[in-house]
């Protein structure tokens, strides 16, 4: 087996973009596959007694979260905005990337709506805002939303939400290696492709 | 003005320990002065409605920074324990700390209840384990423990917590520069330090 990495993310959170941005580049040149798995962290912050994110709940983090990513896009050469509406509701967005994952554009389709969430600051539950994002990752909209209405990635997606919750994960981004170690945070995302490598195909 | 940042903790902070372990070699090199700012960090979850440490309050974080604090500490020649009290009652190492500040004391009194409680695993709340920091420190326990009884001591401590709280800090460690640009976590810790450099003597 060769070194693989879960890539687990939800739309509407910010540290997640950052990773986006970076996760195929970062770990081609480790020569690690990367699984991306867009799931619902509002379905787990519900479970952990929260009504919202962190973020939108507590005005110091909020206005710390502005002040971090600014910083650190900055750095990257990357654009940061605050999308209108936060947290935005990512469900539609989030059944939409995994009908894209058939046509093997599922990390096209999650750039494209991270950049018009985070980039542009545009609102991802938006129909047109999400036309936009199937356009530009040269996907059919007709054909991917059929897809997207299809029970089976209405399972699928909340499969990827269980799953990453018996795996303990409870932020997002997180990254988890085929023994189910755990790292949560985009400033893991090194540390989880060298665990990555060091376990190869070794199971937990 | 010399380069300068703020390094504010909290005893029972776990990440806290990870940034007392090294911000002083890692600031003599970039030539920059650390001033050594303990708070309470409960005081400050309690106006943000907590009641409790969120690793002690959401099982799944608890776990996690096991894991997380693990890997790390290993990686930097550390060992890490979980306490067997968390979070520990911070209190009175607090108000020691701020005592030995007075004797220049402060930084390696902090590492050694750092150490107790991380490394060792012990309840930082209990005297006899403050006493042995103490003399590891190098400090007389009388003397020292008279002084932190002083009520100006207890008015530098809630005056540092309710700093911490303008400044916009809700986690800890956070690290702040003249410009009272914030920085949260161990993670930050490079780029606070580099921020300081960039900014020197400017003002906010």
């Amino acid at each position: 087996l060769n070194p693989k990495i879960v890539f687990w993310y939800e739309f509407a959170s910010p540290y997640s973009y950052l990773s986006a941005m970076r996760i195929a580049d970062a770990a081609e040149r480790a020569m690690i596959e990367v699984e991306w798995r867009p799931f619902l962290l509002g379905v787990i912050f519900k479970a952990q007694g929260w009504d919202t994110s962190p973020f939108a709940a507590i005005p110091a983090r909020g206005r710390y979260l502005r002040q971090d990513l600014g910083r650190i896009s900055a750095a990257r050469g990357l654009t940061f905005t605050m999308p209108e509406v936060f947290p935005a509701n990512a469900l539609k967005a989030a059944r939409l990337a995994i009908a894209a994952k058939s046509e093997d554009r599922i990390c096209e389709f999650s750039r494209a709506v991270f950049t018009a969430a985070f980039s542009k600051g545009r609102d991802i539950s938006d129909n047109a805002v999400l036309d936009d994002c199937i356009a530009e990752a040269g996907l059919d909209g007709a054909q991917l939303r059929a897809r997207a209405g299809d029970p089976s990635v209405k399972d699928e997606l909340r499969g990827n939400t269980e799953e990453a919750q018996r795996l303990g994960i409870f932020g997002a981004p997180s990254f988890t290696t085929r023994d189910e170690a755990l790292f949560w945070g985009d400033d893991r995302l090194e540390q989880a492709l060298a665990w990555a490598i060091s376990v190869k195909g070794r199971a937990a």
